[in-house]
């Protein structure tokens, strides 16, 4: 009954266009998978980005909080987290997530792609970071994948999830 | 488009066959109003049995799981948030809840009474637990609502939350 | 070479004059102890006047503290352990506490007498909070002691604590 | 009267002799500066070597644990922060941090240097780590200093914290 979960990590300021399209891209695909998109909540950058996507696809998006409260959630989040613990929550994100697909990069993401790795989860990196790519490859030990779009994202999750 | 989430938090060793029984039906209550049930998400206790309660009636469920993985996680869990931080967790499950009903009482339960009160959120108790009525009570300053029953539990979720 | 750390645990806000003079003269017996005291670590009601109590008789004081800077910090905490996550951080109070002791009552504080009783923790309620030594003395199964001063909740922390 | 507290983060498994010499030196340099020395807090690897260095040169260590109890910690941790949150922890870490050290590599190690760079803390890169500072640099904007030894890193420490 237990719904697989797939993490999209990304920032909310500073992603770029690119980034925003393949978070919204990557949302519905996801939800056309039958799976639940989960993201670090906020409204705003690739969080919110891929939430809309989902939605729009009809699928349904967690959303885990940074704030006291859910007053700057994304109004595509369905099931608002509220944890109240800033960047710790970053951990559960990951934890939270069967695959982890970062789309776009900053340090809250790069942040998300090393505590995955610490915890043994697959990575995949979705869009052009060439210095993350190289960096976290050396980390991840066969644990990183790179995807040049959103297609390739979800094929690659597909793979990596068995389904 | 946020869903609203009832927490109901209840010990997982230890509850009573009653305690289970209000839970079972509380669950039921919960979805059949729309609402999302969320609680500690372990498949033992009142956590089970709410999470099963709720999906018999069609509901969403989500667990906010205190381990490291969702090995542990009721069978009738949809998502299973792993937070990897023990009773830490507690805070989350209140602090994500538009409303808090306590099913049964142990140590656990009780922090999350506090921690629900500490937060400014209202709390349903439900059972027969006369100190802690007694004690919370003083606590709450109002926000402390007693029920004997799942019916009078959901009758005075649908009052305070206004819906 | 670990040191032995007494969390003294109560209210920033609401607390008596009689909690913040127990809290005080409890912070002074501690540190006598050799003991290390750990708080939530905030300038404000016994949180602020255990570490008082503490430096004055020469002792090291440790703030585990809500926010995500050290800005509201005690002016007697040594070392500001800064959480970023709210209350959630009244998990690692009670964890990292070789005893903890409940000086004053509040929501918080009760969380906190719950999450160490949880985690089998003894502990010891100094100060007249009749309602609470019921209910916590019910849940916490020979756990819960009660101290009317300072100085007989420093005998029941040596009785505890072997030492 | 709050104490200056530098955050060493290291690997507990996978650090070279190089790394453990570094954090050795390390450790007994920011004791000598009269400064805390804070990290991750078990008996392995970079955290022990630290704290050993540390209390080699009469300094105070605070240990930040990951697990339920300080079973695991090392035993030259004085202070031993117990947070029953795995990796969630490493937010901690850095926020209680007033500079970040990262002494040798691995996926724990990264997410610790993203979280402080997100937080807005200084970060001195330790050793030869040329993929980790070209990508860490790229999203520090002037927060990354490299040093090639534990003196280079403690006059860096001193230039930043300005004293």
């Amino acid at each position: 009954m237990r719904r697989t979960i797939v993490g999209v990590m990304g920032p909310g300021g500073g992603a770029s266009q690119k980034d925003l399209d393949n978070a919204r891209r990557l949302g519905a695909l996801v939800a056309r998978q039958g799976w639940v998109v989960l993201c670090g909540g906020r409204g705003a950058g690739v969080m919110d980005a891929v939430c809309r996507g989902a939605k729009e696809a009809g699928g349904l998006t967690v959303g885990v909080l940074p704030g006291d409260d859910a007053g700057g959630a994304s109004e595509a989040v369905d099931i608002a987290v509220v944890t109240g613990m800033g960047n710790a929550r970053n951990a559960i994100n990951v934890l939270s997530s069967d695959l982890v697909v970062a789309c776009g990069m900053g340090a809250g993401t790069a942040s998300e792609i090393a505590l995955a790795l610490k915890a043994g989860k697959n990575v995949i990196v979705l869009g052009d970071h060439p210095e993350a790519i190289v960096f976290f490859r050396a980390l991840g030990k066969g644990r990183v994948t790179v995807a040049r779009d959103s297609d390739e994202a979800i094929a690659a999750a597909r793979r990596l999830l068995g389904r």
